[in-house]
C-alpha cells in the first residue's frame, strides 16, 4: 500500500533503553512492554496492510498512571499512540517506532450502574458488549454496535465515534456517551460532559467522540443505557436487482417507519456468508435485506406488515419473517462475521462512505463501474438504513499491480460519496487510511481550523498525529488564521 | 442588578459615524440601521434586567452581507453581537455600546425539505416553529420545543442548544441539527457537517452548537425532521406533596418509559398559569405532572395505562387524561404561558439548571430553603422528565435590596445543583446571566481549554465576547499552556 508514513525520529529510537527506564520509574515494572516480542504484537491493527513496530508498549491500570505516561511523554518530546484492542479498520490504532502504545486494555471495569438515570460508568477498556452484559441482568443495553463488538472497546468507540447496525435507530457513540474522564497530554486530568442532555460552555464531550485519539486519552466514560426491548425480529427481503432493493429502502424510510436495522448485502457477500456461517440466506437474490423491528409482538407483527407492504411494490423474489429466536441468530451472525468470512477467500480493502439515501442506487451502479474499471471485484455489505456503505474491495496482497489498482477504485469510491453529498466516513474513522483524503471533504480553512483545535489540545502535537490530517501543509495550514 | 459589564472603548463609540459609513458602502443602506430609536429596540433581550444602546444594528439578507460585514469588523477591531429574535433568558444577545449586533432575522426562508432523506434546510433567521410549519403539510416535525417555539429563531436555537418539554422523547437542539453554513468572523465561509449521522475530521457541529455566538455566526441550518406521530394525549397528575410527585417522575423513567414529556409545577405556578390560561389545571394540589405519551391510538392507551399504574402507588389526589384535542390544547397551553403567566404578577429570576433525576425531591426541598433563607418566593416549573429545573425567583425589581436577594438566592441554586451532580444550564445557555458561575462547574484547566478554543475560531474575542467567560483572568487563563 502507498500511503507515506512519517520517518520516525531517530534521537529518539536510539534512545528508547533510556527512555523504558525512566518509564519504569513511574510505573510498575509490568506495565511497560519493551522486549521485541511483546512490542511485535501491537504493530499494527485491523488494517493489516500497515505495520511499525513501537518504540515500547504500556498498559496501564489506572487513570493516574496514564497521567504520569503522557506528563512524561509532553516533557521529553516523545510522541504517543492511544490503542484501545486494535480492531481499528483506518489504522488508527498504528503505531510509529518513534511512539509509545499506550493501550488500555487493563483497564476494564464498571464502575457504576444507575437505572434511574439510566446511565453506566466503566473504563474504557471493557469491551462493547461488556457494557451490555453488565447491564442485561437489569432489563438495559448498551446501543452502538459494530461488528466487533465482541473484541473492541468503547475506548475505540469512543475515538471514532463508532456506530454499527442497530445505528440506524438509536444513533451513533456520539448519541450514547454523557460523559469522560480525560487525561490531556499535559498529565492534567479534567471530567468533560456529565449525566444531562446539555452542558454549560462549550460542547467538548462531542468535540473529543470521534477526535481519533488526537485530544488525550480517555479512561473513564459514562454511557446512556437504554431499557431492552420486549422483542425483536428480523425478516429477509431478496431482490432480482440492487435497484429494486435500494428502492425499497428509501420507501422505508420515506415512509417514517424506522426499523432498528436495515442492512443490504449484494450477491457476492450473500454467498462468501452464507457458506461461512450457514445464515439460511438466498443465494440466489442479486440484493438481500435484513430489516428488523423491536417492540411488543403486537407492535413487532404491525411493523413487519407495515414493512412487507412497502416491500412487495418491489417485487421481491424472498420475503421471509424469521420464525424462532434460532433463525435470528443466525441471520445476524451471518451479518456480523461478514467481513471476516469474506477475509477468508480474499484480501480486501473495506471502504466506509455515507451518502444520502435518496442516491442508493446510482451510487451502487457506479461503484460497480469504478471497480470494473479498475479490474478489481467488490462485495457491498452495509447500514442501509442510515446510507452508510461498506463497499469490499477484493485484491490480491500478494500482486502489488492489484493492490494499487485495489486503492485506486476505494480512493473513487470515497470522491463519489464526497461527491453525492456524502461524507469520507460513516463509522470507521479517518486513521492513516483516509488521511490523504481529508481535501476531498475539506477545504483548506476547514482542515486549518480542525489542526488549530488540534493544537489547543496537544500543542506540541504528539498524539497520534500521523493520522487524520494530510502530512504536507500542516505546518503553513496550523499558522494560516 | 450586579453582573459586571466590560467598559466599552470609547474610540470605537466615538468613531460611530464613520463606521456607519464604511457599513453602508459594503450592504444596501437599509441593513444598517443607526438611529438611537431603531437601535433602542435592540438593547436588552429577554433577561430585562440588563439593557446596554448598540453602536449599530445590521439586519443583513444573505450570507454574502454577514460576510462582508464581518470582515469589516475583523479588520477594524470591532466588536460584534450576533442575534436572533432576542428571546434569550441569559443574556446571550446582550447589546454592548462599542458592538454592532447583526441580526438575522430577515434571513428566513426554507431552502429545501427532503421528505426521503428527512432533513429539511432553512436559513436561521427562521422561527422555531416555522420549521414545523414548513413540513407540516407533508407529515413531518422540527422536535425542540422551546415555550418561545414563536418567537425564537433557529439561530438563537444554535447558539444556545436550545431545549423544550418534548426534548425528553426527541433530544435537543444538538441531537437534531445535522449541518450549517458558517460565517466565521474573518469573513470566510464554511460549510460545517452534513446530512450524515457521523462525518470526517473533528465533529465541529457539536462544538458549534450551544458556543452562544462565540465561534461565527451561522447562515443557514438542515435539520433532522421527524415523522409526525398518529396522536398525542396528556395527562394530569397531582400530588399533596412535591416528593410524592418527584418519587412518581422518577418511577416512571426507572420502569423504561419515556412518555414525550413530563412537566412538573409546583402550587405558585399551578395557580398563577390557571388565572392566566384557563386550563382546567387543578388548583387545590401542591404539585401537578403533565405527561404527555403519543403513537397510535392503542399505544397511547397502553402508555396512560402504565404511567396510571404507577402513579397510583405515589397516592395523587387528581388522576385525569385528556379527553380531547381542545382539553390538550388547553393543558399545553397552560404550560408554555407560564413564563409570561408569572411575568404579569411579579418579577422573577428563571433559573435552569439540570440535576441527576433520582435528587430530584431533595433538591426542590432545597431550593424551598434557599428561597426562604432569603426571604424571597419561588415558583417551580420544569422539565422534571430530564432533570431541567426552572425555579422562577420571584422578586420586586424596584426593591434593590431585594433583587440582590433573588440575585444571591439564584446563584446558590446553581451551586447546588453543580453540587449534586448537575449543571449550571440545561438549555437556557450561560450568557451573561451564569457568566461569573463557571467556576462553579468547571476548573481552571477546563476553562482555559474552552478560551482557547474560541480564541481558534475567534482569535481577537470580538465575537459576543462579554458573555460564558468570567471578566477575571481570562488572559492569563489563555496563554497558560
Amino acid at each position: 500500500m502507498s500511503l507515506a508514513l512519517p520517518e520516525p525520529d531517530h534521537a529518539v529510537v536510539r534512545q528508547r533503553d533510556a527512555i523504558v527506564a525512566d518509564l519504569r520509574r513511574l510505573v510498575p515494572h509490568d506495565v511497560v512492554i519493551d522486549d521485541e516480542e511483546g512490542r511485535r504484537a501491537y504493530e499494527t491493527d485491523a488494517l493489516t496492510a500497515y505495520r511499525r513496530l513501537p518504540l515500547a508498549v504500556a498498559l496501564p491500570r489506572s487513570t493516574e498512571e496514564v497521567s504520569r505516561l503522557l506528563r512524561y511523554c509532553h516533557a521529553n518530546d516523545i510522541k504517543v499512540v492511544p490503542r484501545g484492542a486494535g480492531t481499528s479498520l483506518s489504522g488508527g490504532a498504528l503505531p510509529a517506532e518513534d511512539a509509545l502504545v499506550i493501550g488500555v486494555s487493563r483497564m476494564n471495569r464498571v464502575l457504576d450502574v444507575d437505572v434511574m438515570n439510566r446511565t453506566a460508568t466503566a473504563e474504557v477498556g471493557i469491551t462493547n458488549l461488556g457494557i451490555s452484559d453488565a447491564v442485561k441482568p437489569r432489563g438495559f443495553f448498551y446501543a452502538p454496535d459494530p461488528s466487533s463488538q465482541l473484541a473492541c472497546t468503547l475506548a475505540g468507540n469512543l475515538g471514532m465515534n463508532s456506530g454499527g447496525a442497530h445505528c440506524l435507530k438509536y444513533g451513533v457513540t456520539t448519541n450514547n456517551v454523557l460523559g469522560a474522564k480525560l487525561v490531556l497530554m499535559s498529565g492534567e486530568i479534567v471530567d468533560i460532559g456529565g449525566a444531562e442532555l446539555d452542558a454549560a460552555g462549550y460542547d467538548l464531550l462531542g468535540l473529543l467522540i470521534g477526535s481519533e485519539g488526537q485530544f488525550g486519552i480517555v479512561t473513564e466514560a459514562t454511557v446512556r443505557i437504554l431499557r431492552s426491548p420486549e422483542g425483536a425480529r428480523p425478516m429477509l427481503l431478496g431482490f432480482g436487482s440492487s435497484e429494486a432493493a435500494s428502492k425499497c429502502v428509501s420507501a422505508i424510510i420515506a415512509a417514517g417507519i424506522i426499523p432498528v436495522a436495515i442492512e443490504y448485502m449484494d450477491k457476492p457477500a450473500i454467498q462468501v456468508c452464507e457458506a461461512f456461517a450457514k445464515a439460511g440466506y438466498p443465494t440466489d437474490v442479486e440484493a438481500l435485506l435484513i430489516v428488523e423491528v423491536e417492540g411488543s409482538a403486537e407492535e413487532i407483527s404491525d411493523l413487519l406488515e407495515s414493512v412487507s407492504a412497502i416491500a412487495k411494490q418491489f417485487n421481491p423474489s424472498v420475503m421471509r419473517v424469521s420464525q424462532s429466536e434460532e433463525e435470528s441468530a443466525a441471520i445476524w451472525r451471518g451479518r456480523k462475521s461478514a467481513f471476516g468470512a469474506i477475509g477468508r477467500i480474499s484480501d480486501y480493502y473495506c471502504m466506509d462512505g455515507t451518502i444520502p439515501l435518496g442516491r442508493l442506487g446510482e451510487v451502487l451502479q457506479s461503484i460497480s463501474a469504478i471497480c470494473s474499471k479498475h479490474g478489481v471485484r467488490v462485495a457491498n455489505i452495509f447500514h442501509a438504513g442510515d446510507g452508510n456503505l461498506h463497499p469490499l474491495i477484493l485484491y490480491d496482497a500478494n500482486d502489488e499491480a492489484q493492490a494499487e489498482r485495489a486503492e485506486q477504485a476505494g480512493a473513487e469510491v470515497l470522491e463519489l460519496c464526497v461527491k453525492v453529498g456524502g461524507c469520507l466516513t460513516g463509522e470507521h474513522g479517518v486513521g492513516i487510511e483516509k488521511r490523504d483524503l481529508m481535501p476531498v471533504q475539506f477545504s483548506p480553512v476547514d482542515l486549518a481550523m480542525q489542526m488549530r483545535i488540534k493544537t489547543v489540545f496537544d500543542p506540541k502535537w504528539l498524539l497520534n498525529a500521523a493520522k487524520v490530517f494530510p502530512l504536507s501543509g500542516r505546518e503553513a495550514a496550523r499558522e494560516s488564521v
